[in-house]
């Protein structure tokens, strides 16, 4: 064959592979064939396979394993009965074969969902072990071994030793029964009022639980904490266990968000109240039925006297009345309660400042089933807070993080922010409750105060949209959440980059520039949207948009901006200090005090724990008119630099996916620019200083971007 | 007084000063107090006036004198009736004051209409004199004098001699009948279907009588090139009288658009064959009835067989034959035709070169009172054309410049484009017709070829507005276009600084950077809409915005944007030289030459007379489609510099004005980038190659782009 036909074949190939476009649908397991110097050394490693021990979740390990294998490799693997040189073994410590590899300090470590991956010696050569002490673990172990495989990383000499952080690592769905999403913007529910038979989407399922399961999900509550009293109706439950069972061999139990008044709505009972024993029996009817369908059951996700939901206060009673009412009832079937410490009523407390009062009282009182549940910050999952003070506070009681992936705060499924970042900025926290290292992490992970359960929540950005998440790239969240949840010391860098090269290309010049633009993301969203400690900025009701200036007759005045901002002719900010509301007295020493004054303060939360004049003077010299202008202008020139980067990746993937994400970084240029100008004409209302000269001007009046509505400008 | 007291006070004077808000309305003759050092030199050299000689135009000059020197100085000037030192002595030659003062050789100099203004001795000191052979040049150095006043220039020793460079110099209005403006962006037609009384409105038309006499303008077509013919029925006819003597005092006659089949249309007669006695008798006859109106009658301005208007060819005849049959009635009343050469017909031929060949044949074989306009390039008023080959070519009959100074192309009344610096381009463009020198403006001024007539006319940008022309800073393309109708060696600057000085401000710091804007303003205008000779790209219609890829089915194809860009997967351009439409012929040599060759032909002209690669290299070694991108770049910079520019003048001027010409500056460079992005995007889907990587990219796909209207954008 002359040269230049094969150049014309490989050319051929070349343009068959670039050309293929790819939906997005197979997520980060889309097992395309890997650089041939990758697969050449992978094919080298395991020639064969086994996989011992057969129950559902091996099946499923195993299943997983041999069709990636053959995608990532272009090759078949052979399955043996006993291990060779250049054998993968996978099974658990009920299998001899692995029983008797000699592992059992590993595999202590490595614990109920933790796997051992080791490279080990074998007659005529080596080979590769998962090793674990329950076929989840080896499901993980297989899934881990496939991440490296997936991220070009070496299996030569292996010797790992992993188990999850957290026990219980969940995605809360806020699905409602109508099919809705609430705060979801990847189109309907994948649970809910499908006009699919469930048969047809069984597979469908399966690859949510796939993906799950690669990255160590092991719960799923799939309707929303705005709960539908239905939900609990023998036709909910029967619904709840047929996902349950595809769920199941990808070790995911299934939980319910329930109403507290379920009893009186559903019931017919005259009353919700927890001291009720008529509504303690309907509980325990209720949860016995449930657990007939659904034998592993996790349990009850309750958002409960939050606003409007009903609750315990109801009757008089109290969250611990209530949580453990449900906690007793569940606990004959294993099951727990998440009890949402998201509460607040307007009123003359600082909004920042209720959660913390109204559960301190009960530290220590709830039943061991119960895990209190509680958002980063103190107010709501905005682009940047301060970690809720109830970290490191209750010390007596489980406290779970939950953290928000879907981006009703960052822009929707419209602007990139990868927020990896963003959380383990709250992991690392320091809360000083037990001296300096006494990390949010550590407050919630067991490794701080002696906990009989440890948790980790996070509101899911999935819906039916093809790409799962209605932007390509952040279906990285998604993923990242998984993979802090399994470890929160992961490097968001680390995470990304593996993400990259598993869902888009290996290529380094590919892989650097986007690991780049995604690190750089989420504060790039801050800056365009609530820059030094801003925050709530956004539209009424939807959230989308800026509209600081938003006066709703009637409405609750903790959901409306003015509260939040305070911006006047003198300055701009809330004073939670000493001087104000003083919420910086519920953190611990020394956090309190670095709070407490403007010249500690980091200056990332600056307004948000001060109200200073515009001309107070920043670190840098700078007014804080001035920094406040220059962080909105940083941002946007952040979004065109994404868009920018972006346009010099084509040809890396595939043209449809390219083209998608191009798309995309319009819209989160053109919204930075709206965020930015309406956010400043604003504020310039009060401050009544000038933009300064040198930056670009903004190309429309205040009250033409009043008149920008959601509508006009949201894709969904 | 204590020093802080008077601090107060003169910081109360100064608030009153600056928040005085203005309408612009006013014009450039608003007469406010100039700065002291000023006002107290003029007040020295001029301490009294007299003028010599009372018909209504000295009367005229008079009252605006007084009105403005009281205005500029704070004074009233005492009135002499002779001279003394100190004395202003205007007059002209039929006075004894004036003839006695030995200015012959000068007043000979400025002919008819022209003044001489001149220092002199006086018993006890010096004199200022304007001079004049007419009313109307004694009134045009009152005003030459009011505006050095206004300017900042001295009044001493002065020893000037002007004269206009054309005879008539004439504002086309393109007003309807029912009110509204074609082309025009500033509201209601100011003359026609007004809702209030003429005689409320004689103030408003004398208002605009003495702008127009500010300038030198002493003619005005007050009626639509695309005329109505009731316009020639009594009751209109009635209407032009009363304008005519509102007019007369300021030297301006009236001129009236006539529809060609006016005789069967409103006459009742058979046909309106130019050849036909019986429509020349008709003529004759409604000319003779205008006359007895308005004695001082100018004469018709005709569109004929040109985009569906009638004509002579209607009925087997000729240009030649239409206009000398209207010529000939006029001639009796000493009243003149001027005949448009705007005429083209969809068809094989290049559009460019229509007008040329068909109104070739006729020259010097018009009548001595018709006179041919031409419209200063070959296709239509583009933010930029070569000159038109009609200039220099047509040597046996006049011809006179049509400008528009109406922004039909230029960003309607949202832009700024100052036009001063275009019609300077096209009059000093070397037409080559007698050799080097042989300028448009020199064959068309009389100097190089023997003109019974000579004229200039340029479309108005007036109507209802408060401001005018609704655009404060494009009251100067009005300002600009009259005094290069009397002066076409001014320089552009020159006129930029006294119009804004007359209209704005005489601060240096102001004056200066508005200057600067103004002279880059039309360049700015030419690269985000069509740079590089592109032309034509505008939309459909109401030729707003940008619509490159406009298709309308059974549209004329000459009135469609493909027909002019040609761009194609080779390149883009249209081929006018010998191996395209050869529309380069139509020049002499060596213009010909230079245009026909795409290594001599400028850059600025480069696709209006070619067709190219789009790989093909620039002198700057860049390629065609990277210098397309980076001159529409450079537009958008320009565009973002005026606005921030404009921030920084902020105190300068009154607060309306400064708001109103600040939100416009929004206007257009959001309008610069939609132009941008559109034309480039769209350009894109032919050239497949980027847009440079290191640029900000735009922020919508070429789809929503198209989907932006007109309508939406567009703020009159």
């Amino acid at each position: 064959m002359k040269m230049k036909f094969i150049a014309w074949i490989l050319g051929i190939l070349w343009l068959s592979v670039s050309a293929q476009a790819e939906t997005g649908a197979d997520l980060w397991l889309r097992y395309q064939r890997l650089p041939s110097e990758l697969s050449a050394s992978y094919s080298q490693t395991i020639r064969s396979v086994q996989f011992a021990g057969s129950d559902a979740t091996m099946a499923a390990a195993k299943d997983e394993f041999l069709a990636a294998f053959e995608g990532l490799t272009g090759k078949a693997v052979q399955q043996v009965r006993r291990p060779a040189a250049a054998t993968l073994l996978v099974g658990t410590t009920s299998e001899k074969v692995i029983a008797d590899l000699g592992l059992e300090d590993e595999l202590s470590r490595a614990g109920e969902e933790g796997y051992v991956l080791r490279t080990m010696d074998v007659k005529g050569g080596s080979m590769t072990v998962v090793a674990a002490n329950s076929s989840a673990g080896a499901l993980y172990g297989t899934f881990a071994l496939l991440r490296r495989m997936q991220s070009g990383q070496s299996l030569e000499n292996l010797a790992v030793v992993e188990s999850p952080k957290y026990d219980l690592r969940l995605l809360n769905h806020w699905d409602n029964l109508d099919g809705t999403v609430e705060r979801g913007y990847a189109g309907h529910s994948i649970f809910w009022n499908r006009t699919e038979e469930f048969s047809e989407l069984e597979d469908f399922y399966r690859q949510y639980a796939r993906a799950n399961a690669s990255i160590g999900i092991n719960g799923t509550a799939i309707n929303n904490v705005n709960a539908n009293p239905d939900v609990l109706t023998a036709e909910y439950i029967q619904q709840f266990a047929q996902l349950a069972d595809i769920f199941r061999p990808y070790n995911i139990r299934i939980y319910m968000s329930v109403n507290f008044a379920s009893p009186a709505v559903i019931g017919g009972l005259e009353n919700s109240d927890p001291l009720n024993p008529d509504v303690e029996a309907w509980w325990e009817n209720k949860v016995a039925e449930i657990y007939r369908a659904i034998p592993d059951f996790g349990g009850f996700l309750v958002k409960a006297n939050s606003e409007g939901q009903p609750g315990p206060m109801d009757y008089g009673r109290t969250h611990q009345d209530g949580a453990n009412m449900l906690a007793r009832v569940l606990q004959a079937h294993e099951g727990i309660v998440m009890w949402r410490a998201f509460v607040y009523e307007p009123g003359d407390d600082d909004r920042a400042r209720q959660a913390y009062n109204e559960f301190m009282p009960f530290d220590g009182k709830f039943e061991d089933n119960v895990i209190v549940q509680v958002k980063n910050g103190p107010i709501d999952f905005q682009p940047r807070e301060p970690f809720s003070p109830l970290f490191g506070a209750m010390q007596k009681t489980p406290v779970m993080l939950e953290f928000q992936i879907t981006q009703e705060y960052l822009g929707f499924s419209d602007h990139l922010a990868y927020l990896s970042t963003m959380w383990k900025e709250v992991l690392d926290a320091d809360t000083w409750a037990k001296g300096p290292g006494s990390t949010v992490a550590r407050t919630t992970d067991g490794t701080l105060f002696p906990q009989t359960l440890t948790a980790i929540a996070g509101v899911a950005n999935i819906g039916r949209d093809t790409t799962w998440t209605g932007h390509h790239l952040i279906q990285s969240n998604w993923y990242a959440f998984g993979r802090l949840a399994w470890d929160h010391q992961l490097s968001s860098e680390d995470i990304a980059d593996e993400w990259i090269k598993m869902t888009l290309s290996h290529n380094p010049a590919f892989v650097g520039p986007l690991t780049d633009m995604m690190m750089r993301s989420r504060e790039a969203v801050v800056d365009y949207m609530t820059p030094l400690g801003l925050h709530h900025l956004m539209g009424w009701s939807h959230h989308y948009g800026p509209e600081p200036w938003t006066d709703i007759e009637g409405a609750r005045p903790d959901w409306l901006p003015r509260y939040y901002h305070k911006a006047s002719a003198y300055g701009i900010g809330f004073d939670r200090s000493e001087t104000g509301s003083n919420a910086v007295e519920q953190y611990f020493s020394p956090v309190k005090e670095l709070y407490n004054s403007p010249e500690t303060c980091p200056e990332n939360l600056l307004l948000w724990f001060h109200h200073l004049p515009w001309d107070y003077r920043l670190k840098s010299g700078q007014t804080l008119w001035n920094s406040i202008v220059y962080r909105y202008y940083a941002g946007v020139e952040e979004a065109r630099h994404f868009q920018r980067e972006w346009d010099r990746l084509e040809g890396f993937i595939d043209d449809q996916r390219f083209a998608d994400i191009q798309f995309k970084f319009k819209v989160q240029t053109r919204e930075a620019i709206w965020w930015r100008d309406a956010c400043l004409l604003y504020f310039q209302t009060y401050s009544k200083r000038p933009i300064p000269a040198e930056l670009e001007r903004p190309v429309h009046d205040l009250d033409e971007l009043k008149e920008t509505k959601f509508e006009m400008l949201h894709h969904n």
